[in-house]
């Protein structure tokens, strides 16, 4: 046999302890918050049916992804795929099961799979995290949507901007400018890299996609001069052009229920979001310092049309409002913030000297018994060499036993970053 | 476009709330005992090199699992295949890193895949959940990792039995009736159906394989002779016979060490364990109530060569003990035990009496701020209906605001399993 080449295929990575460690802690202080505003697990399957993965997008829409897609067979012929996102899954769910009650409230985070470039912080595996709320046509939702994020973020100790904009009012702006219906979903999706390729990309794309000099520069004066004064002050600019609107009405209902969720918002006219399929209210998250980095944090929107087109029934509006907040960002934030300290769940590595080792395990049993994470040395490695292991581990304290402690019914415990020893009753050891 | 069928693909299954909510506890239950013993975490990759997946296996060694791969290819034309263990993805993870600190413990829980047939219990991707400690040659260890055992099945409230036995003790039986080193292997694969065949059936298989009958019967007397009596009584009739070999030894030093580690197991000489790697003591659990479950839960033993062999150095011994939880039968048992209660993780649903939506708002956000899940009504439901809600989710408790309450400061709560209704002050709610 010749000799393997031992690494993870391209694209995807192994998360080693000290940094799953790390990211275990986001997911599950994501999660907290996720459970205390009402949304339950939901796990559907790493692969599904290639037409049930490949359904969801009419022409062109996110065309990339489907393309993207791991492709395979079973044994007994089925093509299948990797799934390269949620939403799908959820709508198929929700489609298999009318009995559903709702507002159906449904997290799910783990990893998904996609074919393509492979770049800096891009991957073909990756974590998604969702939220969706199925059912409920309330506009006041969305805010609480929005809460969730900002609670998010407290939580991971991150400052936020949340940019808010309405997929109504973004249409309808177009129409204002002269543009027509046909071309609104390319207007958006050149809108959307307003950040990325600036004033004069945006132009040169939507010059290329046939759109008149005229409406072109209207669009953008227009979506460029509301940037300034506070949220209501540029709803109420927009307001006096377009007159009062749906999507108008739909934002400043927003920004009232946002008051009651005491959640501060960034009313961005600007912000598009590529994906088609949004019918309402949408937002993103930025990091405040976009130094440390630019690109969005979580993002979601209002999407009432897709799954009853899923579904079968393009005439049935189900309801939905879904966020997706992107663990790899905020994990390269994190790692960069805090580092990777630990390569182990360890608090304590108990030495014992001599032959206490018999001892030893009755008390690294009996501080187990009571929750603490312990690691005891079995192998009788002698001091250093265990000083030099919790020390390469970033284990935070070691507990020496010997004769003197077992008989005194104690153990001296050595604080590793201070290098302060105390000596302690092994019954009161509280880690 | 033909209408979906809307479903999981053959041999998948969703989790709906109801059951992931169940399956994340039983997860989170047996991660803390993980952690408590100083196992990490560590995740690999869904897919891997082909060449990964294929390699761990000789002649004929678990070749069902080998021809059960998923494969596919990549953009880039890479062979590659979904993951079917953790086993090899952890001698590929600690080849890849020879500088890592041993003891090396870590666990790992995630879904693993296998295209293979269907029955009940048996899905194309399920969960696997495994613990290893590498490079620890101490016996001691192996006492370690049955403490371990015995406290998850004591953790998730199921009564076990550990069936203990030990490889080189087997190999030495079989070479003691006679029968030539070579077909050694053939034989622990017959023995390890007993359970399953009987001992007619592991006769036919073992007469099949060209062993003779006189060798035959005097290993099956042997083995079922010394199926009675206690651990030390069954390990002295064998020592008698075969004198102090390694074998007895192994087995003598593991009794002495989880009387230490107060662990108590049973020695079956019969038992063997399908795969070829195991190199020492190996165990297997099983439900003290066959009649509910009679397959085993968990399983494991020391493998003390595979990892050498896999990073190219069939020389180097890199010493590992493992051990596998089958989360699928767990899960299966613990769902027959204690149901599908509840559909959602809220605890309470807060209903708004008349005009108190708004308030009712800022009640709930006072309780998620302490960390309670709740969820509140926004849609103006009314009571009956919220009621149901509740009911058929399984919330256990429901609040009403109304005017009354908000300005007493105070909320109703009705315990929706007994009926009962109390009069709160909102900042001294507890669930």
């Amino acid at each position: 046999m010749a000799k393997l080449i031992l690494e993870p295929s391209r694209g995807t990575r192994d998360f080693p302890p000290a940094e799953k460690i790390v990211r275990d802690k986001v997911i599950s202080d994501i999660k907290e918050i996720f459970e205390i505003y009402g949304y339950s697990p939901l796990e559907t399957p790493t692969f599904e049916k290639l037409e049930i993965l490949e359904a969801k997008f009419g022409a062109g829409e996110n065309s990339d992804a489907v393309s993207e897609i791991y492709r395979f067979k079973d044994q007994g012929n089925r093509e299948l795929g990797l799934r390269y996102e949620f939403t799908f899954a959820l709508a198929r769910f929700v489609g298999q099961n009318p009995q559903l009650k709702t507002p159906f409230k449904r997290y799910q985070i783990g990893p998904v799979f996609r074919d393509g470039p492979i770049k800096a912080g891009r991957y073909r595996e990756f974590y998604q995290c969702d939220i969706d709320v199925v059912g409920s046509q309330f506009g006041i939702i969305d805010a609480e949507v929005l809460a969730v994020i900002r609670d998010v973020f407290k939580k991971l100790k991150l400052e936020t901007i949340i940019e808010v904009n309405d997929r109504k009012l973004l249409n309808e702006i177009i129409l204002f400018c002269g543009i027509q219906e046909k071309q609104a979903t390319d207007v958006i999706v050149a809108i959307d890299k307003l950040k990325k390729i600036g004033i004069s990309g945006v132009k040169k794309e939507l010059t290329e996609r046939g759109i008149s000099e005229t409406d072109i520069n209207k669009l953008l004066d227009l979506l460029t001069k509301v940037e300034k004064g506070s949220n209501k002050e540029k709803l109420s600019q927009l307001e006096k052009l377009l007159g009062e609107t749906e999507g108008v009405k739909e934002l400043k209902e927003l920004f009232k229920n946002l008051e009651t969720f005491k959640v501060e918002i960034d009313f961005n006219p600007t912000l598009a979001r590529g994906l088609g399929y949004y019918t309402g209210p949408i937002y993103e998250v930025f990091l405040t310092d976009e130094k440390i980095m630019s690109g969005s944090l979580a993002g979601g929107g209002r999407w009432d049309k897709m799954i009853g087109k899923y579904i079968g029934n393009e005439n049935q509006n189900i309801p939905a409002v879904g966020l997706a907040f992107g663990i790899e960002p905020i994990m390269e934030i994190i790692k960069a913030r805090d580092g990777l300290k630990r390569q182990t769940v360890a608090n304590l590595l108990i030495i014992p000297i001599g032959k206490a080792t018999e001892e030893a395990i009755k008390v690294t049993q009996e501080l187990r018994s009571k929750g603490i994470k312990v690691i005891v040395d079995l192998a009788g490695k002698g001091v250093s060499k265990n000083i030099e292991y919790a020390d390469k581990l970033g284990i935070p304290f070691v507990g020496f036993l010997g004769e003197d402690e077992i008989k005194q019914k104690k153990i001296k415990i050595r604080d590793m970053t201070s290098g302060k020893e105390e000596l302690t009753d092994i019954d009161k050891v509280k880690l």
